[in-house]
């Protein structure tokens, strides 16, 4: 039977490398496995997964992605992007709705000790069973955050968009709501999947042999054709893009469909914006393009950055979210789980601690990079509150705390505006209240 | 028969206005006739040309053009861009490979007149008798300049393409080469069809009411197919963009296609580059794409830009050639011949006037616009010989006059760099000389 895992990460390894194949194939003899790197980008397979999805030394790289070889022509298991582990992943057990139900409901008891009230799904895949797992947990009431579940809409699997059925962007209620359509322009840096200008500084590995300046998931083209049908529809588009070539794609096809087809404020989003550039933020600002960033990415990655992915002087430039401020683009902040986990005692994506990251931007190693993006406590609150709130349309009905805006609030133990930057980190979450109801306290 | 012409120029006109169908059919009854704007991005038909080609006022509107209407709904016989007139150019007549073969030793011997000694052809329809009449024209002694012809790459015309010959950008010699592959992204400020990011300030016209930003003849995504496809193939492209939009749109195709398959040094072109903006001046700089302006422009429209088509503030920016060569753009200047003409009493399109007209920045009103624009004498003459030159990859074979360098060389009556400013228009062809043989003589 198939043993499936998430969170590989490579750089927590001694070996500072995947586990290959050949290990796996020792570790679980007689089983398929299949394991995901945590940044999601990426995945290792043995032996008899790569044999059951008919992938062999002999498979033709994809477009987009990249399956790994070593010197002699043998796959060594790593598969990076979606078009390269898709034959594995079709083949896998799919999760039942009960399951699905049930680890909502799980993470939503999770969410709430960590303050978080409203989430933003940035990967409901496109199944009849997600939305019907988030309406059973919702209807049962044992699932309280507010869920903004943006439609995963790989192409021919986006599920809303295909089959038109005239829903769009905003579709529900408080409690659950369709989101943006998502799309996957380039992918994670730590597996050398963004789409950069410039090449990766470490050049000798198979992955950044074949393609030095990253992968673009989705061609220009595949993109402008998504953007322009999902944005003429009605919908919201959140692109996740990272490296400063990705977002310039992305945003050429959100300028597109917006030149294209006008309307009012369609609020499309770049996911994480790793590394935008100061013109691209610019452009966002033209075009009302939200920034979506995930702080706690320089305090996990940033070291890596520097000594093995874009080197010093890009990754002091990640995160540029006081730049984005200044630019006058709206600026979200967000956890990411589950590539780091609330609750995770040492990859935690709790809030505060992304506040604290973005407010000190400091290395595990101790090293602040950029300090010049380093944004103030208040400005680390609202990019988690009220400006996320704007990101799912939702600004007039949460995101703070008003009269006649909803009894979503949080106590803390101390004001994270009042003491020592350093120790934001530390504050703790009393309370949390959705709705007016107590759903966690310690 | 037919009745065919070129250069009907609406802001020449007293009524300020196209000649309509019924204009048209009233002057020459029985004859289907079709006449060109001077921009080459629109024509007017009468009433039997329009019925020979099946338009009728039910035709719906093509991509990346219009057919302009009058309040009932009926064809004016005003037809903008290839997409929307190719239905008439499509049935006209083929000029004969000889009479295109005099054509070009015609346009030959005032070209001398004028001292080119070189011309980018930046219109050489892709078929084999356009470049047998260059051939045989070259071959007869009859045409003496060196021609770099360049490849009218329409969609399904772009014979060299399409037949994949193997053929690239500088197969030939110093008399006649292959050039970049030409394609238009937008069309002409003059009659709506440049793509803006802000729309047109005359709103109150059926085609602006239309495309109130104007007109993408190719969507990013053809462009990004052809541009790809002639890249990789070793070609050069020449993209046609005027527009702020139009012009980001070309650089994002250029961009994609040297990421996805870099080569060394390929010189892509933008064409007119009217209304780059500064970041689109960056752009070109960091990909090494070429500008080439059209310093005439303002002279002879820009009087209308302000009042009729961008209003002042982007008429000012329009041609930024002080600009690009201080942002390091290679910045070429070319006089858009048949657009005004080598020649013509009205519509002179001689370069010294080219470089009055980048020196003095004046209006035919008098206005001098964007003065900040300006540039001096000597940096006209080299944007029209040592930067075109590399713009054809020869910088090394001609462009200056030096040792080992062809002797191409002409002699003035007075130096362009001493006299006033004002005079430069003034000054006189003396000799043309090609090869050393003098060509023309005054």
């Amino acid at each position: 039977s198939w043993i499936v895992g998430f969170g590989v990460e490579d750089s927590g390894l001694e070996e500072r490398r995947f586990p290959t194949r050949d290990e796996l194939d020792r570790a679980a003899p007689g089983h398929p496995v299949y394991l995901k790197h945590r940044s999601g980008h990426a995945a290792v397979a043995n032996s008899l997964a790569l044999a059951a999805a008919g992938i062999t030394d002999q498979s033709p790289q994809p477009p987009g992605g990249h399956m790994d070889r070593d010197a002699t022509g043998r796959l060594t298991g790593v598969l990076r992007e979606k078009s390269a582990a898709a034959p594995i992943e079709k083949i896998l057990p799919v999760p039942t709705r009960d399951r699905m139900k049930e680890g909502v409901i799980t993470a939503g008891r999770l969410y709430a000790s960590a303050g978080i009230t409203s989430v933003h799904d940035a990967g409901a895949e496109a199944r009849p069973d997600t939305y019907r797992a988030y309406h059973e947990a919702v209807a049962e009431g044992r699932l309280h955050q507010r869920v903004y579940a943006m439609i995963w809409g790989w192409p021919g699997n986006h599920l809303y968009l295909e089959k038109d059925l005239g829903l769009r962007t905003g579709f529900g209620d408080e409690r659950l709501r369709l989101g943006a359509v998502k799309l996957f322009v380039d992918g994670s840096i730590q597996v050398f999947t963004c789409a950069f200008y410039d090449p990766y500084i470490t050049l000798d590995t198979d992955s950044t042999r074949a393609n030095p300046r990253g992968v673009l998931q989705l061609t220009p083209n595949e993109l402008n054709d998504l953007v322009v049908e999902a944005h003429a529809k009605g919908f919201q588009v959140a692109l996740h893009a990272q490296g400063d070539y990705g977002i310039d794609v992305a945003l050429d096809a959100i300028q597109y469909a917006m030149w294209k087809a006008p309307r009012p404020d369609p609020r499309h989003r770049i996911e994480h914006c790793q590394c935008v550039t100061p013109e691209g933020l610019r452009r966002m600002r033209r075009l009302g393009v939200i920034g979506s960033f995930y702080p706690h990415h320089s305090w996990y990655w940033a070291d890596r950055h520097i000594s093995t992915f874009i080197g010093e002087e890009r990754a002091s430039r990640m995160n540029p979210m006081k730049s984005a401020m200044r630019a006058g683009v709206v600026t979200v902040a967000h956890s990411d789980a589950p590539i780091a986990a609330i609750g995770d005692p040492v990859f935690g994506a709790e809030p505060l601690f992304g506040i604290w990251c973005a407010v000190n931007r400091t290395t595990r190693a101790g090293k602040v990079i950029g300090p010049e993006e380093r944004i103030t406590p208040m400005e680390g609150i609202r990019a988690f509150t009220i400006n996320a709130a704007y990101a799912s349309f939702e600004e007039r009905l949460k995101g703070s705390i008003e009269p006649g805006k909803l009894a979503d609030l949080i106590v803390l133990d101390r004001d994270p505006c009042a003491v020592d930057p350093w120790e934001i980190r530390d504050v703790q979450v009393l309370r949390t209240i959705i709705g007016g109801r107590t759903v966690f306290a310690r």
